[in-house]
């Protein structure tokens, strides 16, 4: 991602300027050397990108463990952040840096990139702008992750406790784990989750899970997700006392009943029968906006002109709250009421780094072109 | 639903004879005597009906805690039985009826009329012909069961724990709860559901309900269902190690891979990448089947010609076995091992009967027209 991104600021975003570059690791380095602008200055360490002063703001792509660290960091120095998602691998250090964001008088942002997508602001717009009414019930089935055994092999720290801190919820669903509930504007009271660890693949945390939420209103939720299912579906169905909305296969289906549901049930007398409904197809912009782009563009132009940010870094919790209490839910087996306790997680965590014995067959380190796959 | 069937013996099944009815309803029984042939008898209870010799097979549709005691009693006269769905509204019972029949020389039939749906008769064909492979997942999404508050105030029995012994899962599912192990061959080894009582109407019975199972084989599944949502969707997708299927509106869609997954997953070496897939539009015969009319011939075919029973009464349980499992997962808040502990239930059963308070306020009680609703 690193990469894909210093290219971006390099050839699209008016306004940046890609000065520096930090990897630890040297192929990687090698990479951005020949691809990369002379006057950009490279360091082995955050340490020395930060002290450098050669930068106003970072972006940081490193594993999820360590964007907490790294980001708390940088706002000690007085930097920018727009950090990659997950926020982290687990709360209690993404509430630390959320701490240090709100200390700060810099911006935060996230890489949510499919906030840009037109297809979910339309659904956020529905939602909240009344449309739909009061939610009911809202059901993700998003079970095309597949990712063959080959695709955990190519890096040993892939798919462990200790390298990545989760697997399917924390790799591939962090965005649906934020549209989940920034388009709805609901996060659940609690969570029942069922997290199947190494169920078709040889690694050691989850490629399947079934979870089912509660919400504040009495509203319930499924969340529904697997690496191993080939093909797979994304659907997201939503119920509201004005009817229902699904998103699937790039469109945005609205079935509007014509008199809310609750006045219907209030007046109707006749025993069988059901409101009026017309089903509404809604337009939606072609495309899936800008994405990393406008992502990026939207941090810089919040950094000079003052933009409102798209995806706030402190907004990062959310989707991680999520996964973290599906995690405690299946290992506890029992409900997982929020907000979580952070401690607890973590230290259920940590138990599972230590107490990995994981070994699998790993081939070489292998950078993937992830073009289309995040 | 009786007088219904009545009509349809007359008119529509050969080899069957409409001889007696029989209704502890007076109004019922008025419209029997205005709408049936001369030579009907009428009897007022069902012992009198089964002493009077006049039938050679009863067909039972009464209120659902009865089939099981009318049919064990029917055995005993050596009548054969076709029972209305549910089998009952306990599995304790059911499974004393179970042992009746086993008993007894005569025909067992269930009137799960859904089974002669072509749709799900070639869901059933694919599944088991081998062509989807080995069941990773299924999800049914059956939350079409409108009922507005006004059905419930039609009969002092509806909705009662007394009167009908549960919701929606005892009302309106037993078809879906039927085809959803009939299609598939598969029942759960434990379940894990969550219902809600009482959610969107005055009543003291479940309206709304998330269930996940795990099966013996490692696949997990979801029902999902409500009376409370407007439109609701009846969508049941089943994945498997060789593709997808879903079966919504009308239509059977395969999604069909090429290689089958575990294969692929095996061979595969690029990391990124999944198997090439082919959607396949399923040809099914049109309409709905023979349905009720279906059974029934059937049933008469069995007695008279030895026609193998396409709804064997016994296999009635497996329906009526995940419902109340469902109801006792929500009651015990925890898991709920198939097969289940039926003592447990039914003594869990009657506590809620017992402790029953709920008053509702009734309207006179209707019978509506059911058409197209079951």
């Amino acid at each position: 991602m690193g990469s894909e991104h210093a290219l971006s600021l390099l050839n699209h975003i008016k306004g940046a300027e890609l000065t520096a570059v930090c990897d630890t690791n040297a192929e990687r380095m090698k990479w951005a050397e020949q691809h990369l602008p002379e006057s950009v200055k490279y360091y082995d360490t955050a340490i020395e990108l930060f002290e450098s002063r050669s930068i106003d703001a970072v972006l940081i792509c490193t594993p999820h463990y360590d964007h907490p660290t790294l980001a708390i960091k940088a706002f000690e120095y007085g930097y920018h952040v727009l950090v990659e998602k997950p926020a982290g691998a687990y709360t209690k250090s993404v509430q630390q840096m959320n701490d240090a964001a709100m200390k700060s008088d810099r911006k935060f942002g996230i890489m949510y990139n499919q906030r840009t997508n037109p297809l979910y602001q339309k659904l956020k717009d529905l939602i909240q702008s009344g449309e739909l009414g009061e939610i009911r019930r809202t059901n993700w089935i998003i079970t095309n992750w597949y990712r063959s055994q080959s695709y955990y092999n190519s890096g040993g720290w892939r798919a462990t406790w200790a390298g990545e801190g989760g697997g399917v919820l924390l790799n591939q669903d962090p965005h649906q784990l934020d549209l989940w509930q920034w388009t709805t504007g609901m996060m659940p009271k609690r969570i029942r989750a069922f997290c199947h660890f190494g169920k078709y693949r040889n690694i050691e945390v989850e490629d399947d899970v079934t979870a089912y939420v509660e919400y504040e209103n009495g509203a319930t939720g499924l969340f529904i997700t697997t690496t191993g299912e080939a093909p797979g579906t994304n659907r997201f169905e939503i119920n509201g006392d004005q009817g229902k909305i699904v998103v699937e296969d790039g469109k945005l289906t609205f079935w509007r009943l014509r008199t809310p549901e609750p006045q219907f049930n209030a007046e109707y007398k006749g025993g069988f029968g059901s409101p009026e409904c017309w089903k509404c197809e809604i337009p939606v912009a072609e495309g899936q906006g800008e994405q990393h782009q406008g992502i990026l563009r939207n941090f810089t132009n919040a950094i000079l002109h003052d933009e409102e940010l798209l995806a706030p870094g402190e907004e990062g919790i959310h989707g991680l709250t999520l996964s973290n209490a599906m995690y405690l839910s299946a290992w506890t087996d029992n409900w997982v009421e929020l907000p979580m306790d952070s401690d607890l997680f973590y230290k259920k965590l940590m138990e599972k780094v230590e107490n990995s014995t994981f070994l699998k067959e790993t081939t070489a380190s292998k950078t993937f072109d992830v073009k289309g796959t995040y």
